[in-house]
């Protein structure tokens, strides 16, 4: 069974296939092989799964392939790995019409999609995420980045792929950790957007824990539906995509604070998406209710659902340079209810230091880490 | 005296503003700066002619501004700069409302416009050339990039200013070598595309290599609209935009052959141009006539009519992995006659290497270096 969804944008729409074994199909690649050569970049976790079947299907599609195995983790989304992809693919004469293949996680896509945005000023890509945090958020949208020393994604580029290969079968291989982890961002989706899609997931957080196929396709699939219809009407981010980034101000701030790696993104998403309720309640939009169904759901995914413990002073300090920031003010991306997010730009910075004080671990106490939470 | 063309994008459109004095003018910045912010990249050479001008014009508006000041020549489009401008943008809190403004020749404006372009995803700016070759060139058509060390222009984004200043009275300042190499994209516009205008210049040439204000403008004009035409009806360079690289394919071959800034990019165009029509007249779709043409008004500009003295087996692989290579064979771009190129994929390898020969200096012929026909 394959689904497929279309992202349609001005200039051109792109399908989303959701199944499984659609990694082995060689009718997903072969629409986008008129290059005749395919570079497959990938990190060294998923190449001994994944890259030889991928292989197997574009070369049985008649072109050449190249394959480009990169450094796992986050660390690997700097300048010096995507000079070695760059390096690459003009080694093997890539052109521009040569079609680069981001096979892995959200590393992968966002690394191999900004070296597709900027090889010879744009070549045209298919992403192919085999982790569920990469199958709901970072395939759909043409966001693509590397981190600087300073902040997370602050240099890449708006680039499409040309199609999406969500195959979740390849989720098999995930840790349980990874797995939570991508669960996050499903949950965001249900909060920021769409009401009954976060009762559906109350009612069958267990399953999809426990990997079953027909539970993971629904909620990637719905993930990616909400996604797409957000990311149609705002491609450039200046409007309505910006409710995609509940949780993330707070998150990023995590991330940034504890260093890259340490927090996974899904998981500072997760005590981010706790923050964002609670400061929505602390400034009267929504009730007490409201938030502990965030955090309870949040907590039944075995996700954090509190930020370590920074000096509020810390966080505010992250969280002024992340991009959301508009002319000074820090904005935010609240609840006015269950799956219905809005962005405050006016909030009192008093407000957001309260929350700060009341989700942030204290230092004192004995809590379980974010990685105690795995298997 | 203002003369605005408008370049009509998909997307949107922009302004490309020509005359003398425009640096000064308030009015030419004060529409792009709602964000209150303003980095100004310019170089080590630029800077202390005209940085304090462009501040003070921005400042008027009431932005505030950031100066960021680059080491000068080709060799600072790499990471390393690049890295410079955007880790200044991020110590300052530039966020994505920022302007930044390229301020300088075509090198300035590549590398600050691929900032722009990479900067949390893309932020505004404007283009204000201070070299004939930037004023007709580099800052039309939103072609920004950096070089890596298999090739130049090989990183990079298409990126459209808000606005391009395309100010005159800054060519003063030039030095004849530089204003002769800007000459040759002018030149290159009548050649590929304006049989009229390539007689203008040549009833015209020494008027501008007498730096005349009027011919000046003339020549920018016609360049900017010429090249303006031709980039609103192909802004991603698939079709007709290919036209603008008449000469360049040869360009490059020698830019990169002779280490980048040995010969200026506008010498390595007039080169490759008096190439490209030799290489036409032999697959006979020009005549000797038209050929002499263009060979006489590049001597005139005082531009180098032969390629340097490199083996046509290098000429050949150095053109190889130029970004015009479509599927293994060269495209070359040439003449069907004077102000008409065309896009040609099938020429015989041996016309080309015949060309190579006969428009190459020989190792033993004693003949100035392009360096020798500055003042």
């Amino acid at each position: 069974m394959t689904e497929t969804l279309r992202v349609a944008l001005a200039e051109r729409a792109y399908p989303i296939h959701i199944g499984t074994g659609l990694i082995d199909e060689p009718a997903h690649y072969r629409p986008h092989l008129s290059g005749g050569r395919a570079a497959i970049v990938t990190d060294q976790t998923v190449a001994p799964l994944y890259l030889a079947r991928v292989r197997r299907a574009i070369e049985a599609s008649g072109a050449q392939t190249i394959e480009i195995v990169i450094e796992p983790g986050e660390a690997a989304k700097r300048w010096a790995i995507l000079d070695q992809v760059i390096d690459r693919l003009l080694a093997a004469r890539c052109d521009r019409q040569s079609l680069v293949v981001a096979l892995g996680g959200g590393v992968v896509g966002d690394l191999a999609g900004f070296a597709a945005a900027v090889y010879q000023r744009g070549v045209p890509y298919l992403q192919v995420p085999t982790t569920l945090l990469a199958q709901v958020d970072s395939s759909v949208g043409g966001k693509t980045a590397i981190n600087h020393a300073r902040g997370k994604n602050m240099v890449g580029a708006f680039h499409q792929p040309q199609a999406v290969i969500a195959d979740v079968g390849t989720l098999a291989t995930l840790s349980v950790r990874e797995l939570r982890a991508g669960l996050a961002e499903v949950i965001k989706h249900g909060v920021a957007l769409d009401a009954p899609f976060f009762s559906w997931l109350e009612a069958n957080v267990e399953r999809l824990l426990g990997c079953e196929p027909e539970a993971l396709t629904y909620a990637v699939r719905r993930s990616c539906e909400l996604k797409a219809a957000i990311v149609a009407a705002d491609e450039r981010e200046s409007g309505p995509r910006a409710l995609l980034n509940l949780g993330h101000t707070f998150g990023h701030a995590i991330e940034a604070g504890m260093g890259y790696g340490e927090w996974l993104h899904g998981e500072a998403v997760a005590a981010g998406m706790v923050m964002a309720a609670e400061l929505s309640a602390r400034a009267g939009m929504i009730g007490a209710g409201e938030v502990r169904r965030v955090r309870e759901l949040v907590a039944r995914a075995g996700l954090p659902t509190e930020g370590p413990a920074l000096a509020p002073e810390r966080y505010l300090e992250l969280m002024a340079v992340d991009k959301k920031v508009s002319r000074g003010s820090i904005r935010f991306v609240v609840l006015e209810a269950i799956g219905q997010a809005a962005v405050r730009g006016e909030l009192r910075e008093e407000l957001v230091r309260q929350t700060l004080i009341a989700c942030t671990t204290s230092a004192t106490a004995a809590r379980p880490s974010p990685c105690s939470s795995g298997p």
